[in-house]
């Protein structure tokens, strides 16, 4: 299928894809837009010009500052307005193609906008589902116990600090914080030493459930709305002196990158595949009746500030996942906890087998064993260091194209040299 | 000081308290609220009624669902409008007293109202604060290691989940979950047979920050609006399975009950004193230059289906704890984390050093080795039972009068027989 838009045949957003994101234009209010070629589609101004059926929303759900109204209408909804917007994006549609004011109107250079949080983000939640990355962080941490014993029972997570999730291109400050040096007495203050990323993709959830109540695997495809890419930044130093016992805290809650594209589960339909086969087998709650795993390639590039051009540091899939996220849903409410619309569930860092398959930092340059070397200018890392770009990006590729993420990158800014004062 | 509203002589609210909370009056939205006596003023009424001053805000923000637009305005504002109310409930103010229109309809007995959560809660953040509960906790999960290294340099905290915090009267579920019982080779799924309760307070945030700031222990006073009761409802049992390495997650998210009342920092000041001397001494950012414990008196009480009233289980008082608001506030931005106007952060179990002053079930009954016995029926409770009440209180004991809390009550119900299917 192809679209009046020009799309290059590299180009993450073919009519085949349609991400949401919300964007603003200028000085004028954020609202609802979807990605085609190297262009924004404006769903608020198509909506106010009677483009899309009325039926779709009760009232211009795409002139807010986030998806959330749109997308608590439901599965069949979101599924209508797709079909819409192919329709409209279709190489032989006139309607908008041939129609110089609406082209001008709807149609903007994603250069020209600037992009917003897709999502107001109720609650941020963290698994740990690879279990080349678990396995690897455990032996570092733990290494007579690398991954424990509940690690291939349930998968493992914990709620994050949803507020301090940005949209890409926010930069990112380095967090103050507390770590004990190795072989000192006491802990000592300041900025973090062993800054890293973490490659992970997420779910955005697009139906709530009441408090009280389960949602099983089954159901899980009526909740989960779209995908999104997920850095989330980590300072290593400060979480292994404050982790123990209940888990990683400020080491994690001074930022979250994501996308600012959520890719829809019936875009990414075409790429579901059978995920690893769980042994030993699971508990029947956290059962599939079909294939819950997408094969999405994704990378880390990495800049610093003497570099011309990013240089590639991990290679990885999302197929490589032990858990799946019907899994992480249904376990997360198993308990009776309520998802909202709006809810970011992220898989944890993606790390496959190969060393330049690791997700993060910590694993690429093994605990600074074995610093990254960048190529362009001879520069090596340990860690991320101040001015340095990190850029996650994940793409399906199809026949002839790509069903794409994006981008979600953030520049890393020194820390606050100063000390909150008593 | 003396109101015209008749108060009990040991009621919680007295004119000195005037603790905020959102009620509805039969079939009428919700609005905002004060305490007074066994009654609830409605502000929103009196706001219309142009008896407040119109410079307290710039629209009717006591018509919304919340306070947080209301507490967002700061502390000159929370001090103009305490002023107010104080003179409006006076002895010998006519005002209201004598207008029996206004009388009727701005003073509804608390029985007669239906409350709902006090604020828009963005992020829920629970401390681990009290040594005596640590040491406790510690020495029953992890013999060898009870209090962990970190815990006298940070106030140790993780991030909750915010959705599921209820407010005082909801009925709780008792969760389902996975579990790995004792000598099992496999984890099994069903309810949670080690239900606990935690007695904490925690308290509201009224100001926000920016991302990538820091808030210092003396700024914490304009950031901290008031506190309220708060039962982090555990499963143990869960919470034993799943909490390695990332900490506790189902364990804690299927229920938080909090109390009604918003108790503000201006009605508790004259209970303010010095705290815990802190040793070994805390770094520079973590130490504050003025007092930040508070006097409170804490009690639990618990009632099976079978008593006919309550019996106190715990009592204990807040100022036993080591790590103290402005800490927690200090740190958890320490690293650029920003805070929301509505943040709730909770000070983990508060716990005495006697035996019947431990804020949990696990504690009071030792793991299960030392059961409660309940004096009117003679049941034991090792946890919390399908059908037990339990109630958390609290107070400020002043000179003839009582700061108080309210109740942050709920009644647990039995378990969903049903699993999820796959």
């Amino acid at each position: 299928m192809r679209s009046w838009v020009e799309v290059s045949a590299d180009s993450h957003f073919p009519i085949e894809n349609l991400p949401y994101c919300v964007f603003s234009y200028y000085h004028e209010s954020p609202r609802v837009g979807v990605g085609i070629g190297s262009y924004v589609l404006d769903l608020s101004f198509l909506y106010n010009a009677g483009m899309l059926p009325k039926g779709l929303a009760p009232h211009n759900v795409f002139a807010l500052h986030a998806l959330n109204e749109f997308v608590a209408q439901g599965r069949p909804i979101w599924a209508e307005l797709r079909k819409c917007l192919t329709e409209i994006l279709s190489e032989d549609n006139p309607l908008v193609r041939d129609d110089e004011e609406l082209l001008s109107k709807s149609l903007h250079k994603q250069s020209d906008v600037v992009f917003h949080l897709p999502m107001k983000i109720g609650a941020f939640v963290d698994f740990y589902s690879s279990e080349q990355h678990a396995t690897n962080v455990g032996k570092m941490l733990r290494p007579d116990n690398p991954l424990m014993p509940n690690w291939k029972h349930l998968p493992v997570g914990y709620n994050g600090r949803a507020s301090s999730v940005v949209v890409s291109g926010t930069p990112v400050r380095r967090p103050n914080g507390q770590t004990m040096p190795q072989n000192a007495e006491v802990p000592i203050y300041g900025p973090s030493r062993n800054l890293d990323f973490e490659l992970e993709v997420g779910f955005f959830t697009g139906k709530a459930n009441p408090l009280g109540q389960q949602v099983s695997t089954a159901e899980a495809e009526d909740y989960i709305f779209g995908m999104v890419l997920v850095n989330d930044w980590s300072a290593r130093d400060i979480q292994k002196w404050e982790y123990q016992p209940l888990g990683p805290f400020l080491a994690k809650s001074f930022a979250t990158t994501i996308s600012p594209w959520v890719v829809t589960m019936d875009a990414l339909e075409p790429f579901r595949i059978s995920g690893t086969v769980q042994d030993p087998p699971v508990l029947p709650y956290l059962l599939c009746d079909r294939a819950w795993t997408y094969d999405i390639a994704l990378e880390v590039l990495l800049k610093s500030e003497k570099m011309s051009k990013p240089q590639t540091i991990c290679r990885t899939n999302y197929k490589n996942m032990y858990w799946n996220m019907a899994q992480q849903l249904t376990h997360q409410c198993v308990n009776g906890t309520n998802v909202q619309v709006g809810d970011l569930y992220a898989s944890g860092t993606v790390s496959g087998d190969s060393p330049d398959s690791y997700g993060s930092m910590l694993e690429l340059a093994w605990g600074g064993e074995e610093p990254i070397t960048l190529a362009e200018t001879g520069e090596q890392r340990k860690f991320v260091e101040d001015g340095d770009e990190i850029a996650l990006t994940g793409w399906c590729q199809g026949d002839g194209y790509k069903i794409g993420f994006g981008e979600a990158g953030g520049k890393v800014m020194p820390a606050l040299s100063t000390e909150p004062a008593s």
